[in-house]
């Protein structure tokens, strides 16, 4: 494998690699992961990131191709981001969510100019998940109604509210039954659900069923539709020419509160501020977390219409939290906006996909028959590995892993990369300001790596 | 009334000053606020705060006997905490929670070492109501059962499942009918719901009937329970001699998981690190936010029994969030945490409350007519405010406000005050390192204002 990894010129000092030998011993005496059996694990200590590099407890470098889960879109240890928090830090780290302050309104200010149509009043929360769960309550009472549509293969959180929503494996054991949620079949054109043979035909076909499952469902009793604009996690599958219009469309004619979940997609992860501006469709409301900030702190948040507003004007929106507008995170907020603006990164994330992930994934497709598909827009990209390309039998099953994802992955971290997998792919998803070096050097890493799944290819 | 407000000294700059007039029409343009009907608001701005003051865009400096909402427990600014927040933040401001990371791991290694009994393994959320959501389905998946047993008059986080789980009137518009929850009465000896005369025969009572309720919802139904260990926005009501004890006894018999709610109550507020220390009980789950760092990065997080952890220590645990463990905000809790230690927080605090609130508050019950009841410990005290001392008719209403209690706060501000309402009480939460001095000027000002109150006593 090609060897990117460096033990010396600017890594980690001697005191971080042992604070991160410390940091491994009392995280697995006392710290419970998300997602895990907690024997099983064997957690990485990272001590160190810079830009598109993280390093871990034996001072090797990783190129961060996850974002972490997503969310660094400025990459790590953005200098103007940091000095923010330090300013903010210094100036007044919190207030109340009832008392104003000018963090959270400059925040809320620049986000409602990037959101699209009228969504212009802000409620922040901590993260995507209460952001989801917020969103679900505006529409529930916006509407009086209580059905919420979602699709499978989509993730909107963790709570018990957002899991049940959710349409991936991980809702499972969640599962609650009467949680309210409807779970329809999206557009998926490389596995339709629909048998179509074409993307138009997936489009006509998936909102034909949308559409089935509304009237049967009954409109009256539905509240709202949540739908990831790219699916994230579920496996970056950009909708088809038309899908997007169409929900916005069915929406509208029901009376049913749409629900753009831009958590991972938004935030110029695409290419676009909001992955919605791809169709140019106005949603009622964005659900935005991650990229707002790049997680610098924790911050989340609805951006809602007029008409939502309208409902919770008069009459209390019964619902919070205590960090609702937390100053701090909406300082990193303004900050990283700003230097997204300022340093073009939308638009440099927009060539990238464009110039790069693009051509480059597709001429990987044409050369690794474990490929098959790959697709995404900007920074946020999938290649989907199969056994098989007649049969498109995945690499491992939905909802679990195998020896040869496994095997990849291992790979890719021995070449020095941090990559993003998720059941039978792997995401390309590295920060959207990284160089074109840096993202043809990630490139380089899983192109070689990929002969390892190749030969797991059964023709 | 006694002006105890500035405009002058240490107080803001014309910069701040002018933010915070701008915070205010941005505010009301863009930002959405928890709990309210949007345009009945009239936010302060908050401009600049330190220690136990803030200040207005007037300029006008208000002593904090809110902590915010009861978080900032080291009060505004603690120089040792904005100092470590700078300097995780030119560290390294986020990892995500499948790697491991210093400050998350010594910060986890800090709260097992306060939290009581084998409570040694930490989930981190990013506030109090994702970690009840967390430790309720712990609690559901340890068990197999489902239904959850909690307080009336009890506020346990505002994302769906926890705000059925809780029991005050922002429940109500939220009551989905079929969360699991299963709400009992809790011991509250000055508006008994068992009709009891004494302390002890509420014990008696209120175990007497949660066994009751156990027996017949069926222990082979119940998860778990759910209580605050001093119930916080709901009134402060110290549970009597005995009964912690025997909710402790209660759970155990019938195999229940009991959760103590330690966001509001937990890091010192009541005089002991964790609320239920003060009679010696060692709960399943402890669940804790605001003070672990006072707010100053948003964090919250479960603290978990052995046999807890051990459930999911080869089975995967189904559920996780972005920002589990974020270092920032963990950072901020290794600070705050060695600030409280090091300064005598909690030490302070409990002599505040024997020496200061206790007997200063109910001396004043003595003088004010309109003073039903005062109760709490540390710096957590509630003044419950009646109408009629032998009725107990309350100065409002259950789940509202009243003129009475609006032209209390509307005094308490203008004295240069930031008080903490609900309902009919107004509580004593200022911050734990609050001077004696500093607290006999708070008490002091609400001494004078009661005579409002006390014009409103029909007797």
């Amino acid at each position: 494998m090609t060897d990117t990894t460096t033990t010396t010129a600017g890594g980690p000092t001697d005191a971080q690699l042992a604070a991160g030998r410390r940091a491994y011993e009392l995280d697995r005496a006392h710290v419970f992961h998300s997602w895990s059996a907690q024997e099983t694990l064997d957690p990485m200590s990272i001590v160190k990131a810079e830009g598109v590099h993280v390093w871990d407890a034996d001072g090797k470098r990783y190129l961060d191709f996850s974002s972490q889960l997503v969310n660094t879109n400025i990459g790590h240890q953005h200098p103007k981001v940091v000095a923010a928090i330090a300013a903010q830090a210094a100036e007044l780290c919190t207030v109340a969510p009832q008392h104003a302050n000018a963090a959270r309104s400059e925040a809320a200010r620049l986000i409602a100019e990037l959101t699209p149509g009228d969504l212009n009043r802000i409620f922040f929360t901590n993260g995507g998940a209460d952001a989801v769960e917020h969103a679900i309550r505006m529409a529930r009472l916006h509407t009086g109604r209580r059905k919420v549509l979602s699709a499978y293969r989509s993730y909107h959180g963790g709570t018990h509210l957002a899991i049940n929503v959710t349409g991936d494996a991980r809702r499972v054991p969640n599962d609650d039954g009467d949680s309210g949620a409807v779970h329809f079949f999206p557009a998926y054109p490389y596995r339709s659900y629909f048998d179509s043979a074409t993307p138009e035909e997936e489009t006509e076909r998936a909102l034909k069923h949308l559409e089935d499952v509304i009237v049967l469902e009954g409109p009256a009793n539905i509240a709202a539709l949540i739908l990831e604009s790219i699916p994230g996690t579920a496996g970056i599958y950009v909708p088809p020419p038309g899908y997007i219009e169409g929900v916005r469309e069915l929406t509208a004619k029901y009376g049913i509160v749409y629900i753009a979940d831009e958590v991972m997609a938004g935030f110029g992860r695409s290419g676009k501020w909001f992955a919605v501006e791809h169709w140019n469709v106005t949603p009622d409301i964005i659900t935005f977390a991650k990229g707002v900030n790049s997680g610098y702190v924790p911050l989340g948040g609805v951006a809602m219409s007029e008409a939502i507003y309208q409902t919770f004007a008069q009459r209390p929106y019964p619902g919070g939290l205590t960090y609702s507008g937390h100053p701090l995170a909406c300082a990193a907020a303004v900050a990283a906006i700003t230097a997204m603006r300022e340093e073009g990164m939308i638009e440099h994330a927009a060539a990238l996909g464009e110039n790069v992930f693009g051509p480059e994934l597709r001429a990987m497709a044409e050369r690794h028959p474990s490929i098959g598909e790959v697709r995404g827009a900007g920074c946020f990209w999938a290649i989907e590995l199969v056994k098989n390309r007649e049969t498109r039998e995945p690499m491992a099953a939905y909802g679990g892993s195998s020896p040869e994802m496994n095997e990849l992955v291992g790979a890719l971290k021995a070449a020095g990369m941090l990559p993003f997998a998720n059941y039978n792919r792997i995401h390309v998803v590295p920060p959207l300001n990284i160089s074109e070096e840096d993202a043809r050097r990630g490139l380089a890493i899983i192109d070689e790596a990929l002969a390892l799944a190749d030969a797991h290819v059964v023709s």
